[in-house]
């Protein structure tokens, strides 16, 4: 490779960047906008595949003095490669993610309220409505509790790995968050922004399903149907919802 | 006719289409205002009887793009007339009751939550207050599941056709809405504005009545002369609320 | 009496109802910032005790459209004296409790959720905090409902005649709401002002207290000890809270 | 100690008042900024160890007339040093917890709804989630009912001994918060901004523990290795969240 283009690729990796730190900023903020935390319980990443770093926001800094530039940028082992301050301290959750599986392009974890309840309940929520199944082919698990020996050793690292163990076979994609039990949730997207997208829509979906229950404590989940439909709709090859496939 | 008249007809309907291009876009907009969407989770369509051109919103555009320019002209066959962007993907549920019911000016569809809390719990809302009776001549009545058949063949078209099923004899004016069971509910009104209207009300009535039930378990529905009662004195030929009587 | 003397009475008249006028005006609009109306679902009245005028909000015009000049005049039998609108069609059941108790000077009717849930239930709001105590000296009464006669006959009247009936012998300033079964909340105090104020203490209640018991189905109402602390420490000759005793 | 040092001394104290009556009115309005009170129902207070004088919301005044300059400041004993006004009516519950923690550096009450309810209930609050041990190191305890001689003879004081009785030999600081039975939450801090903080963290975990609980009415709490692991990385000697290990 000469010179000149390894100048190329790194000054457009350094631009990749920028723009990642922007989008990881705008996606930091939308969780405030969307009424998703409370204080600065909350953070969103993203990572840029090609030189496989992570922009990720800073532990413990309030929403009002964020900015693209206080994200933290590390790669995929969690070395700190830019920025003052420390990363998010769920940082190795989110590696892990993303080591894991190559789809994903953006992680939001928050306490939001509604969902957050069906994780200290330690219940999956089931898919019982299209609103659900618009973005969730299938219910929305829960991951078992880690051991006490997981928690002591390695507890945000052992986080993603028991996300991991939970997903197993199934495609993170079309099922894009979990329930960490005793915790909150996590969703994913292709980018920030999706991720931001999917995390208001499990805080929706999550208080919907409580009241449905109330109501009707003996509800079944969709049938495959009526889940294919919604879900295929939105997001199969034949997708016919929005302005796609135009 | 003369080419006179013939012109004037003409632009006449397209005045009216015009205006109504206007109404629809202000309703959809209010669903924001009275915070009974997330992202593009709903619709607000409105029809032209004397044209028989249906305007309604496009298909997964976000809110702050709407406008009255981008609003979908189709016929009642579903053909676009104007437009260049996808009508709702719903377009067909709202065609099969613009074509069933004649008197329907305008249809609303939201996932508004506590409504969709019911319709996914698959129980009829019933008439437990005066708020409910001011608006809703009865229960707000919930379809049944469409079969997988339904749902393969022509899926948003049977949801219009369920509807109807539902409504059968009943009047169609004096209960404004339904919820499709395991989705959520539509409401209409002789305008775009009033459907809109209903679908609050729909929203509310069903908080209130989940509230109900947690306090009374047992609670029995109004007996005939109080429903009679609120919804004549608003809606009846005698209807003396508000200032249409003077 | 002299000529000079009856026109300063007639002056000052029309001096303190264009006051009360205003005070009326904004009483209806606290509804609207205290989130306690749906479109035009409540209204307040003000009474001047010594003309025995009551202003009112007119019948379904909407919050925007509301102002000091459209408020409508009526007596005590109802007849309007001023104002080219229709008064709320709840007029009748204001002016029954006007007529029965000389210490009310402002009545609030809301159909806020949370006691409008308790009203559908037909259940009292009992005393079940401090935060109750300090504006019910005991539980917050349902009446029963209607006879069917009593609705067909003069019904808000009839609304009005019941409220007087269930609080009988008790103490009307001292518990100043109560909920018509099956339909919603009304409140008052010694002014509009105080009976917004009251109809907010209602509705946080029984969100309070619907909660309380979801958590403990068993509970008591407070013993007599704290609820005469709370409400005699803000009401009773000794009052201490607040600046009044300065 | 000469003139001028003792000068010197008085007018740093001076400075000191100065900036705490700005804190506790500050603290005071982000009471309604996190839609913790309705109306006057919530107070902050702060206290200046080296003089033990301590600045207090006074009793009953709307927020929108507070300012720094009308907080009222009392000695520990509760006579007023500074301030026209009478101080809040629950000032002796503070004065009686600040002498018994010297680690209290600002003390909340509020009636904030979701708390309120359990404190109705009478039940403490238990750790179901990380939400909640982030903050608190087990349950948020619920006090004994105080008996009707404590309630007659010295309500307010006696509501600071009950909960000094109920924390007995507990880490004052490691669980920042308590319920009240049949009346509300008490919270503090090292300060009047964090005991705020606190104020609301109660409010946000009540709210999510009673839906787990309606999700899951047999939950356990969470176990000793979660607590301690998320206690701990905010507060402990190690703590790794946020930016303090810098």
């Amino acid at each position: 490779m000469s010179e000149h283009t390894q100048w190329n690729k790194l000054e457009s990796a350094a631009r990749r960047l920028q723009v990642l730190r922007h989008q990881v900023w705008q996606a930091n903020m939308d969780l405030q906008r969307h009424q998703l935390v409370t204080f600065t319980w909350g953070n969103v990443s993203g990572i840029d595949r090609e030189s496989g770093l992570v922009v990720i926001k800073p532990s413990g800094v309030e929403y009002a003095e964020l900015s693209a530039d206080n994200m933290v940028v590390v790669d995929l082992q969690g070395h700190v490669v830019e920025g003052d301050l420390n990363p998010s301290s769920d940082t190795a959750t989110h590696l892990a993610l993303y080591r894991q599986y190559p789809a994903i392009g953006g992680i939001v974890h928050t306490h939001s309220p509604q969902a957050t309840a069906w994780a200290q309940a330690g219940r999956a929520i089931p898919a019982l409505g299209t609103t659900h199944a618009d973005y969730f082919y299938g219910p929305i698990a829960c991951t078992r509790a880690l051991t006490d020996q997981e928690i002591a050793e390695a507890y945000e690292l052992n986080t993603g790995k028991v996300i991991v163990e939970t997903i197993a076979d199934a495609d993170v994609m079309a099922s894009p968050g979990i329930l960490v039990k005793e915790h909150a949730p996590f969703t994913w997207g292709k980018d920030p922004h999706q991720a931001v997208h999917n995390a208001v829509v499990v805080e929706v979906v999550a208080g919907m399903a409580l009241q449905t229950l109330q109501l009707n404590a003996g509800v079944s989940s969709l049938n495959q149907a009526l889940l294919d439909k919604h879900y295929l709709r939105k997001h199969g090859a034949n997708a016919y919802y929005g302005q796609t496939n135009k």
